[in-house]
């Protein structure tokens, strides 16, 4: 199941402070990419999971083009992941939470169904939506409650 | 004129094969990135100049916030780009030629003005415009003629 695997990479990316979120790349039935959100221990704004991923999978496969390719990702990509997406030719999108605040895949907008775009994929969304959700929630509140112990 | 270097960039990667696209970006008054757009060198389908210019920077500055930070591209960002802009708190952005295939900064959509969004910046467009888009012009203007005599 290979959003349990993206759900794995997020628990990873919390416990290293940054906020949840994992993502996997499938090539014919193999992973051929797993990450998680880097921000900031890269101190890198592009270091979304989908981008590391992206480009994880772009490299083992040596071609820019993913168009036989799935991404599972935790949380609705933001613009920039939708995007990168987009320019990857990406064949499929599934992913877990919805994100009311900067979801490009359904919720404040659609980047994979603009027809005026050069390329339009598939999406699943809501897969494992609970546990994806509940991973970024207990985050954030843990963050709350740290920065209310400090203050 | 950051936007004369920008068109270095953007002459240096059509040299190299690629879609020339060139971007800087400046922070007080310094260059802290130039990078080009090397997709094809890189099988990286998120290898444009502007989302690498972005990663130099934040490399160069080590932070992922570019909020006293103005990029300067070539051609008009693609939603990846505009979005990675956004994510990197970017506070302007300056362009010379407008994308009707791709714009997301005006053309079509506007990603820098969308107040959904967390973060907002400021826009200058059509700066050299007639050099930068000479530049992509005569590149596939080059690219279709080699492809008849090819075929």
């Amino acid at each position: 199941m290979y959003m349990a695997l993206a759900l794995e990479e997020a628990r990873a990316a919390g416990a290293e402070g940054e906020a949840p979120v994992g993502a996997v790349v499938v090539c014919d039935g193999a992973v051929v990419a797993r990450a998680r959100n880097a921000r900031e221990s890269a101190a890198d704004p592009t270091a979304h999971a989908e981008l590391i991923a992206i480009r994880q999978a772009a490299e083992r496969l040596g071609r820019w083009r993913l168009s036989d390719c799935t991404l599972y990702v935790t949380l609705e990509p933001c613009p920039m992941c939708a995007g990168a997406l987009v320019n990857a030719r990406i064949d499929r999108l599934v992913y877990g939470a919805y994100d009311p605040k900067a979801g490009a895949v359904g919720t404040l907008m659609d980047l994979s169904s603009d027809e005026r775009l050069n390329h339009r994929f598939a999406v699943t969304a809501g897969v494992l939506e609970r546990e994806c959700s509940a991973v970024l929630t207990e985050f954030f509140r843990g963050l709350r409650e740290r920065q209310k112990v400090g203050g």
